[in-house]
């Protein structure tokens, strides 16, 4: 079932020539990818998740979901990076935007995040906030070492040990972590937790659908096996080498305009939600592209909010950007703007109108006004905001990242300057074996 | 009393050249905005607004705040762009992290955005909440007919109504808008709402130090006496050509970037409270200097969350981005690394420091391993996060944004390329007046 539309006809005009010169390298790309040939081979389990999912492992998950929804207020996720962005992605995009104000329901528990920063004040608020209350644990760490999750896994471990008891509090820690080595799979079993693995074929950035992603998305209520049957969909459409296959032409077209001097890229909603999808985005392609001194710059805005902040910019500004629009088609609540017998702000023309053909007449005027400007535009319309949309959606990127990568010429499965500034901290921390 | 720490060493060696040429330029581009001769000169309320601000306006902003208070569990602030975000910038700096999962207290209500959007859902999700709640409106908007606060308006006032009577809604109602015209001064008129003026020579995007901005930032509890404060400080130490004008030499020396090919600053926090603060700057750069073909594109990261998605772009991606830091001496709240007898995860060396501590040693090592790197790094260090800095940092922006957009030879006051979409829009939706 093939739901997502992807439209560039108000892109692939400005890098026509381009394009055309690309067709190949495209088409070589993907199979590059799908034949396992290229650079980061050892990093494609991505590729399969979705259709070789093991039945078993989704209903695992289920249980383990169940089972801390009935048990837990607030259900702390403690990961960074690609242990985080994916699960924050898709439940804020499923949540209702005014979800945090009101209280836990009965199996209903809130899904927080920690351990994706080291702000002192949050973790403390964060600790307070979770005074007395039921909660549990789902702790994602590869090694179990990395700084800023180890840190507020062993504070918030003190917590609930503290408040619920040491053997209760073992009930409701899940790891997720290496099938075999590392720290936390030592602590998982020394301690009794529950645990998943974190394939070691799939790295932090494309492991959403794994139990990654999965678990924190089935704790917070939504139906992970419609996002992977958006995935496996996805999957399947972006196989082979076509002008149809989406993946293929997203990565050929931003290929084409990277070359014609457009350096960054745009990820537009029309919808706040999709805020943190945004971001989960970001990591995908930065990461993936930012090496070698190339790679487009990937940015977000959330429209119409920031087309009166970020807007000016793009229509007048520097002519280096095209934008890569997601629009949901239909909004899950119907709310029309209602007539006003004074008509003083002057809106009656618009009475009666549901508030969303407003929102879709501001995005097509948007285009048409950035067009005119001489921003590509891509366009990528989804039926609506649910799991099975974001899982196609979520497949889509990754696939186009995986070709476009390697149409850039980079490796886009590793990621060598994130260790970087970790190498300074460590010494500065002197942290041994970094001391000298 | 100086507070704000400019720091430039780490970013002003990579275009030496171009600094050392620009310095006049700075210095005749402060003049310029001081003296009021200029392009957009009719726009230059802002640069007195801390020095001149009435006692009398702070004092009623403080009793009409004080009011919404005592009656309301909620108070929603309409407005868009310029009316949203110094207000949400603030508001979200000085929140607990985990603010909106507690239940207002009595005089105690939260604060709310509407119009900011036109998302349905949103909408729809807002009202609600507020069913059967007790809340109150802050209507800000000019002229009344900005499409995305009229709608808003329109729905809530309604809602109020309904839920209050129409007697009672009115004096929970509070319009910010044009001192004499407009549709929204007429219907504050009708209606015998409070109002507040915004000025004429005050555009949106350096509208936060006027009721637009003080009156939700009292409504949340937060004091303007200090931010008022903090902003003359600044006002003052940005007065006069120098060496030492932070304002002048931030812009002279971002200026100097860019002419070096530095075509991306990116603004950078390791306190997600900040997160707003940045959108308001987007805003406040982004429009200001986004036009005729031209201007930095200012971006932003909340770090070290972002160091694990755009950090690896930024290490290694193409060079050319800056950064510009904005680091916070000292948290609130006194938290600490525990010790743990296993130390399975290896952060025992860590035990019995402040959480912060790590996050500076992040802060300090990123900076070296972004330096080395090639990206320019600017440093702005304040004490704490609070009414006060915020203040300084916001007037510091605001007066560097002037000067800046001078020196690149813009007029950083208009915003002509906000109205392109809009015009579309109208014409979309058949606005009388737009059908032609």
């Amino acid at each position: 079932m093939k739901t997502i539309n992807l439209d560039i006809q108000h892109a692939v005009y400005f890098a026509e020539k381009q394009y055309e010169a690309l067709k190949d390298e495209s088409v070589k790309a993907l199979a590059t990818l799908e034949e396992g040939t290229g650079a980061g081979n050892d990093f494609l389990g991505w590729l399969r998740l979705p259709s070789e999912m093991p039945a078993d492992l989704v209903e695992r998950i289920e249980a383990t979901a169940a089972r801390l929804r009935q048990n837990c207020e607030y259900v702390v996720c403690i990961g960074i990076g690609g242990s985080y962005l994916g699960a924050k992605a898709v439940n804020y995009a499923l949540a209702d935007s005014f979800d945090d104000f009101y209280a836990p329901k009965p199996n209903e528990p809130k899904v927080l995040y920690a351990g994706q920063n080291i702000g002192q004040d949050y973790t403390a608020q964060l600790q307070k906030l979770l005074e007395g209350k039921k909660f549990g644990i789902i702790v994602i760490s590869k090694s179990g070492t990395t700084t800023e999750p180890a840190i507020a896994f062993r504070l918030l471990k003190e917590q609930l040990e503290k408040q619920a008891g040491k053997d209760a509090a073992k009930d409701l820690i899940v790891a997720i972590t290496d099938a075999n080595k590392g720290a936390l799979r030592q602590m998982a079993t020394e301690e009794g937790y529950e645990t998943y693995v974190i394939p070691d074929n799939v790295g932090g950035r494309f492991s959403v659908l794994t139990p990654v992603g999965l678990l924190p998305i089935a704790v917070a209520g939504h139906d992970i096996k419609k996002l992977l049957n958006g995935a496996a969909d996805m999957e399947r459409e972006t196989l082979h080498p076509s002008d149809e296959n989406p993946a293929q032409v997203y990565a050929r077209l931003r290929n084409a305009l990277y070359q014609d001097g457009k350096k960054i890229e745009i990820l537009v909603n029309f919808d706040p939600r999709l805020q943190y999808f945004s971001e989960w985005w970001k990591q995908l392609y930065g990461e993936s592209e930012g090496k070698d001194g190339k790679g487009i710059f990937p940015a977000s805005v959330n429209f119409t909010t920031d087309l009166h902040s970020m807007g000016q910019w793009i229509q007048d500004g520097e002519r280096t950007i095209f934008e890569t629009v997601i629009s949901v088609r239909k909004p899950a609540i119907d709310h029309r703007v209602p007539m006003n017998a004074s008509d003083l702000d002057g809106i009656n023309y618009l009475a009666g109108k549901q508030i969303d053909e407003v929102n879709k007449m501001a995005e097509l005027g948007t285009l048409m006004a950035h067009e005119d400007g001489g921003v590509p535009n891509i366009r990528i319309e989804i039926p609506t905001l649910d799991e099975y949309s974001l899982g196609q959606l979520i497949y889509f990127f990754e696939k186009g990242c995986g070709i476009s990568g390697y149409m850039l010429g980079v490796n886009p499965f590793n990621q060598p300057g994130v260790e970087a500034y970790k190498k300074n901290m460590f010494k500065l921390l002197k942290k041994p074996g970094y001391t000298d």
